[in-house]
């Protein structure tokens, strides 16, 4: 497309290079940001650069992190004894989110998924095994999707730590809240039935 | 959401002030950035901010332009006696991309709506009516949606044209190439019949 404008056309073409945003939305974005004041293109770019510039990885759960140690890992508040797995970023946010969990968390950066080429050797476990060694966990919670990489990954690491005094658990797996049941899938629905729990009335 | 980070959480404000650019897809953006090399980031940023900074609209059409006069006017193989009226800068990409037009424009800025409180003086009207009164200009062509308000529009400026030595035309309107006939609608149709031209087979 002719912008007439060399400006136009390197913001356009900067914003394109993002997912699923096309040459037409992102001309749409750059006009919007024409018309709008100046500041919000400020916040935006300065934001962006800043962002880029100064974020880290948290050195103990490789979570993102605006220092050398995350928000999290540093809340004094949070329980020290339960450590929760996942694959990545987004699923701390994702527990996080849910207002539950108040122990820590250990980024994965992936999952063992041999049709992939990620082997265990790509994942952050030596990290992981060095954290268990301190001796302060008691617990960890593998929150990992419910797929067959997550089962072998679950696997790998359990036999990983099987030589420490730790519990391993994994998330409950099940019917969702609010779910219709007709429309679970079957392997769900089938697995539920047979991890069935004892019924407490929410009085008792 | 709580995104445990400063840095992605203002990276996410700003993105998701753009239009259709809700929290989560801002976020999936964020992280985007945060994965791929630093470089992209650099070059959306500065990209952004260079753009708000140095952009201009042209003192002649008012479309975007990286100086005082846009690409467009200053090429001196344009014909310089046709001028092309448009709403917005948009519809001069639009034509530009048709390749059919090698004309000047000039950039309303809007279009007469009584009901969105637009008048004429919004609009920019009298600098077109300068342009015309220096003399070289000799077909002024309407370019503008056929609505009740682009006919106001076309109406009040061919008034205010009158007084010039000029030819007004108005841009072809009927049935879209490769349309079906049947779902034009009617008064496109109506119109396009009304308005028919002779035929000229593409031999003579």
């Amino acid at each position: 497309m002719n912008y007439s404008s060399k400006l136009i056309e390197e913001a356009v073409q900067a914003f394109s290079a993002l997912p699923s945003i096309g040459k037409k939305t992102a001309l749409r974005l750059v006009l919007h940001l024409v018309k709008t004041e100046p500041g919000m293109t400020e916040r935006l770019g300065e934001a962006l650069l800043n962002m880029r510039r100064n974020i880290q990885f948290c050195r103990e759960c490789h979570h993102l992190s605006d220092g050398p140690q995350c928000q999290i890992c540093s809340d004094r508040r949070r329980d020290r004894s339960l450590l929760c797995v996942v694959e990545g970023i987004r699923d701390v946010m994702a527990i996080e989110e849910t207002g539950q969990y108040k122990g820590l968390y250990h980024v994965l950066g992936g999952i063992i998924s041999p049709l992939e080429g990620v082997g265990p050797e790509a994942l952050q476990i030596d990290s992981l095994l060095q954290r268990v060694a301190v001796g302060e966990i008691t617990e960890i919670i593998m929150a990992v999707s419910p797929t067959i990489e997550g089962e072998t990954t679950i696997f790998y690491l359990s036999r990983q730590l099987k030589e420490y005094p730790i519990r391993v658990s994994t998330i409950a797996r099940g019917v969702s809240f609010g779910g219709e049941l007709e429309y679970a899938d079957e392997l769900t629905l089938g697995r539920s039935i047979m991890a069935r729990v004892p019924y407490k009335s929410e009085g008792s």
